[in-house]
């Protein structure tokens, strides 16, 4: 994995004192030190779930579910993956109704995750899936120890896992939250650590990843309020839903009040997919207000030698420049293309990330990038990246509405 | 459909400076008067391809695919439609791979759009395709009139419908580009465009539809500068390809230089899918910066009355105020609580609409809805919808480095 900036940073102290802050954070915050956990329990633990069983069904929302939903679609199409990964999460009865069809209750192993072990989504959709389907050995909880949720999987006497100490739901993806629906689709977990694993070295122990992201999280942080949104533009399908991701990992860690003062802060994550985005979004970022950052990513090699043919067709011999090139090769000229041309513009800060192959241990060293760079953000806005305060009053007035109804 | 706005927007002269410039462009703009148009010739043409058929392909980007598949997506669970929708719109290979795994090419029938006829994606795609499928009466075509594409399929006898006059790439859904896709998979193309045509009227004879849009345009136009980002919050899974289809459509028209100035102006949409984002953005919305307006997009039926059954778990008894509730209850309330919690800030934009079901009639609504909110935003903000100068640099860089490769 690469990273080039296309714009010009230079504060030194800013990044020192980002980079102290981060250094400081890791005895404190768990997901720093998760690339180097022992994951013989989770492979262990896997091997207990039946061989006849052909879906895992994740009930989950949030960061309960876009981890392993970003890793899993990124992988799926060149991996011989052993069994389908399945969603619930949403409480939209035809969603859900959809998904009920597509699997067969009695091939499915169930992952309930929640943080908290009291997710209204969650347990609403459990309490529909288990009435269908009661038996306790078909699922596996995953929760904070002493939750209400860990007490009931204790109680019914099924598995529970847990999310390890001081890890926030959005940076969960690399605990048992991501890792067991992995292990049990048959994606290689241990390179997706080494992945991270290089990236988190590289970072602390001044490797090529340190001045990169050290560089971009000062300008991003300075420049908040001129570029308010940030964009990742990924040319590949494959990271759709690595995007869903880095939307909640940004938003929910960056919007906030800031630690010492009155103010609303934040940036707007945006994700898009190329080429498509470049018929869509692509007008705004060039001729719309100067507002936003973009990071483009691209994979270097799709190991997918598919060739345009060398056909010529009456009238549109325009189109014969196409011919004979491989599409991989053409996707990433279109980045390319764009990147040059938005860089013409002169005031629009990007940069380009290029991941090597499609592989796990590609989307592991990514992952783990943007963790870092959310923290080293956060830390420079002055907020905390690891709450998420705004939500609660939402959730108070549906508790009060539902009793409502009860009375 | 409903649309209330939590606002207060009162300048009377904009609104009229807004509706006269529609009033007028409506001779001129084309896609004004497709709610209008004579759907005999497309059911017609549809009756040609054969009962053997099973799927539909679209091969199109950008104006040429996301309408189409908004609106099947919309209405595909609840509607037992006779064909499956696929769609080729990148150029990675890895997902054209898996889109073709997926197809019986016997059983196929392909429809490439492109309005200029010389989309590089869509002829990358297509050039592949025919190479594994030459038979020419596989593949309907749609472009502009004269176009290179038009003067090939007459060239090979191939079927040819076009894009009426003056209508745009991303205000194309309602012609043949998204109708003949839609008829081919069974969707009442009728009835969608009756729900376009029940919005047209209600705004421009003084309906119930002028006074929310006049005011919401307005606001969003006087406001750009402090409120740059125009959120989409919709509640049902169903509405997730809607909003791809609105980031495109407000992107690409309000991303512009002025006209008679030398700033660049826009407004950036991002589409948001409820419950789920509320464990992603909402935070952000909560907490961030002041510069979002959200709209709330809601269905008041389902038709799906799935309940929450009466269910009482050990130690998760706080959760017994779900049980007997019905999903679609359940979402709606949430929806409201987000509402409500955002309201109590005090300083964010909100409006909400609501959807009465999930039916063509209904999307054919919300689509023409923004399609005028689009038009009448861009006026105020002096800008041109309709065109996208923006793109062509990237195209003419991408065309030279093809000729390199070529030398």
């Amino acid at each position: 994995m690469k990273n080039r900036l296309y714009f010009i940073s230079n504060h030194p102290k800013a990044q020192a004192h980002a980079l102290q802050a981060v250094q400081k954070e890791q005895g404190k915050i768990g997901y720093y030190s998760l690339p180097d956990q022992d994951i013989t329990p989770i492979l262990k633990y896997a091997e207990k779930i039946p061989e006849h069983i052909e879906s895992i069904v994740i009930i989950g929302i949030g960061g309960s579910s876009l981890g392993a939903k970003a890793i899993y679609e990124f992988v799926k199409p060149v991996n011989n993956l052993k069994r389908t990964l399945y969603l619930f999460e949403s409480t939209d009865p035809i969603d859900i109704n959809t998904t009920l069809k597509e699997i067969d209750l009695e091939k499915t192993h169930f992952i309930v995750i929640s943080k908290s072990g009291t997710t209204v989504e969650t347990f609403a959709i459990y309490k529909y899936v288990y009435s269908l389907h009661p038996d306790t050995s078909s699922y596996t909880f995953i929760t904070d120890p002493g939750s209400p949720l860990d007490r009931y999987a204790q109680e019914v006497h099924a598995d529970v896992l847990y999310v390890p100490r001081n890890v926030g739901g959005r940076f969960s993806v690399l605990s048992p939250v991501g890792l067991l629906p992995l292990v049990l689709c048959g994606v290689d977990v241990a390179s997706l650590l080494s992945g991270a694993r290089r990236v988190k070295e590289s970072f602390f122990e001044q490797g090529y990843m340190q001045e990169p992201l050290l560089k971009k999280a000062v300008f991003y942080a300075k420049n908040h309020a001129r570029y308010n949104i940030n964009c990742i533009f990924a040319y590949s399908e494959l990271l759709k839903y690595f995007c869903e991701w880095y939307v909640q990992l940004w938003g929910e860690s960056l919007g906030k009040h800031q630690r010492h003062s009155a103010f609303h802060v934040g940036l707007t994550p945006i994700g898009l997919i190329g080429p498509k985005d470049q018929h869509s979004f692509l007008q705004l970022l060039t001729d719309g207000t100067r507002d936003k950052s973009i990071t483009f990513i691209k994979i270097e090699n799709f190991e997918e030698r598919m060739m345009i043919p060398d056909l010529s067709l009456p009238h549109l011999e325009s189109l014969d420049i196409l011919n004979s090139i491989s599409f991989d090769r053409l996707i990433n000229m279109q980045c390319d293309s764009v990147i040059e041309s938005l860089e013409q513009e002169g005031d629009i800060p990007i940069d380009s990330i290029t991941l090597p192959r499609v592989d796990a241990y590609t989307i592991g060293s990514l992952i783990y990038y943007y963790e870092l760079l959310t923290s080293l953000v956060a830390e420079l806005m002055d907020v905390n990246a690891y709450d998420q305060p705004g939500v609660e009053n939402g959730k108070v007035i549906l508790k009060k509405k539902l009793e409502e109804i009860k009375r």
